[in-house]
């Protein structure tokens, strides 16, 4: 029975009989992203149940709500990583907490996100109801809503499967004072959990097919509340933040060295690192600092609150490794330079590009 | 000479001799996704010499910005159209005056954009200059700013050249009360402009190769200016608007009568239709009330402002053509019906989805 002739027989309050698209289709058609009955049955179905708060349910073209006055935070990412699901999360997860954490380690407090979906033809609507009920999850963790969203669909052969694109609106807190330009000689670096395991789960799910097993998961996960305690205990001593995604924290430790032309000094022996992470990495050819994490925090602070800081986050279940690696020192050079195991010493670059396509 | 080379021999200082991408680079690779070196100098030789402004050149992880006090709006919109480039616009066009348009709609003065790259590999960098350009252009139009931005690359084959996201926020004007509730009987419809052109332009693009010719150009343009005209002369007596996209007229106008629970009758012969797009919606077997526009908006009046909003609409040159199409009847069924040509009558129904795929 379609839609179409239903809809054909009365007025608009019939509209509750359809069928809804879990009986009528298993599979996203190009018309779920038409605009029309279809677009808006998917968004009633599968989205709305899920996602849904007085914001969103209002379907209108923008979502309207007050502020506050204040300093506010807005990101956007668009993720992409292949396969759609791995140990420790999802696509859904991934789009939810790469956008709250950009804000976070801008000292925000995240309100509000966008979704834009773009769906490939065929995609099984079971597997799209996993990813929002992924995405629902971590928007409870991270005290968020989605307020506003998209769908399009691309055909057959594009997209794998989906792509997500998120933008989000936070409030920046007010004892919040991080800047690069506040980071000076003495300053300690700390990283909130054992390195690249997100970007290695994803690279052993691929290569799953090969036989390879491990039980490394993603530690794709919001950072609000542990960047909230670090902040609540330490206030403007913290003086900069970044969660090291894309290019690691190899990217993170060069990018603070360049811009801030100081001398960054790290020890390879203090970075938290599980064992079964650097198995990974060697088999794969890979250096852990260079891998892609999704809730691994860098936090600059001055030193007199460094036990203070380590205390703060290690009270927190996101923080519980977490390690002071190394100083800014003295010399005006923007180099980071790493300690390793054996005592030699090598500069830290932020990787070219190529090495972890499609991690996020 | 690679830029790793160069980077070894010396400080940060030198990366400004470092060829910029344009030379080293006619296509996009997939390294310019990495969030590495090469993501960077795409964003530094490409983005930012278009869009760049105090806010986007800091590069941080969010924008960050002060606010003052009211009600704000927050939207998004992917974009997928095909081809990327059509006449009177591509998809960074679209992708600007999409989301500027979702927010003038909701009564709000947009302020910044998010832009969000989904790039094929192998895109050329050419086409992604002249895409960054036209939304350099229609930035400047809207008297928005790019504040936050993001760049992903996958595998050849995918994402047909490239998608964009764009999320959006803007501040309500405090004189806009548009409600879908404050709707009643008596209301009057109008449409600025000639309906059908982006729709039909972008189809007609698609089947140049098959010979077909005309002169249809898009619609797309960014609406803020016309709304903020109309609420100028008009304030609280404007009681709701949207822009005719996905779906088109017929969408909008079903979708009005079907969730204010009224009766609406429209005027087939008042509402503005080019000859060459009624032609070219004939070739193509399409009605053009179906069909995407996005630049068009649908305005819903007190009848005792009508002359007074089509007087200013029509003073806007994004709205000469701006005509009274129809009104709200007494009648309580929620059907949008349409007085045709010949004097027949018709219920206008939402297009199901299937009509017009990757049209914006």
């Amino acid at each position: 029975m379609s839609a179409d002739r239903l809809r054909m027989a009365g007025p608009s309050s019939l509209r509750t009989e359809y069928a809804p698209p879990n009986r009528r289709h298993r599979r996203i058609v190009l018309a779920h992203g038409g605009g029309g009955q279809l677009t808006d049955e998917l968004v009633d179905e599968i989205v709305r149940p899920r996602l849904g708060n007085a914001l969103l349910d209002e379907l209108d073209d923008s979502a309207v709500f007050d502020v506050e006055p204040g300093r506010m935070a807005f990101t956007t990412d668009s993720y992409v990583v292949q396969p759609l699901e791995f140990p420790g999360g999802d696509i859904g997860r991934l789009a939810v907490c790469g956008t709250v954490n950009d804000m976070a380690v801008c000292g925000a407090e995240p309100l509000h996100l966008s979704v834009g979906l773009i769906l490939e033809e065929g995609l099984e609507l079971d597997v799209l109801r996993r990813v929002i009920d992924s995405m629902a999850t971590a928007v409870a963790e991270a005290g968020v809503t989605v307020v506003t969203g998209d769908t399009k669909v691309v055909a057959r052969g594009q997209a794998d499967g989906m792509y997500v694109n998120t933008a989000g609106l936070g409030r920046v807190r007010p004892d919040a004072r991080l800047a690069l330009a506040r980071v000076r000689q003495g300053d300690r670096v700390i990283v909130s959990r054992p390195i690249g395991d997100h970007g290695l789960a994803v690279m052993l799910q691929r290569e799953e097919a090969f036989g390879i097993e491990s039980r490394l998961a993603s530690d794709v996960a919001p950072l609000n509340g542990l960047v909230g305690a670090l902040l609540d205990a330490c206030g403007e001593d913290v003086v900069f933040l970044r969660d090291a995604t894309r290019g690691g924290l190899a990217g993170v430790l060069s990018d603070l060295s360049e811009r801030t032309r100081l001398h960054l000094a790290v020890d390879e022996t203090r970075i938290p690192l599980r064992r079964e992470t650097s198995y990974a990495a060697e088999m794969l050819g890979l250096d852990p600092l260079d891998v892609a994490n999704e809730g691994t925090l860098v936090a600059v602070v001055r030193p007199a609150v460094l036990d203070a800081a380590l205390d703060a986050l290690r009270a927190h279940p996101l923080g519980e490794h977490a390690a002071d690696v190394g100083a800014f020192g003295s010399d005006e050079d923007g180099l980071c330079e790493i300690v390793t195991e054996v005592g030699g010493r090598r500069v830290i670059q932020k990787p070219y590009g190529e090495e972890l396509p499609r991690i996020c």
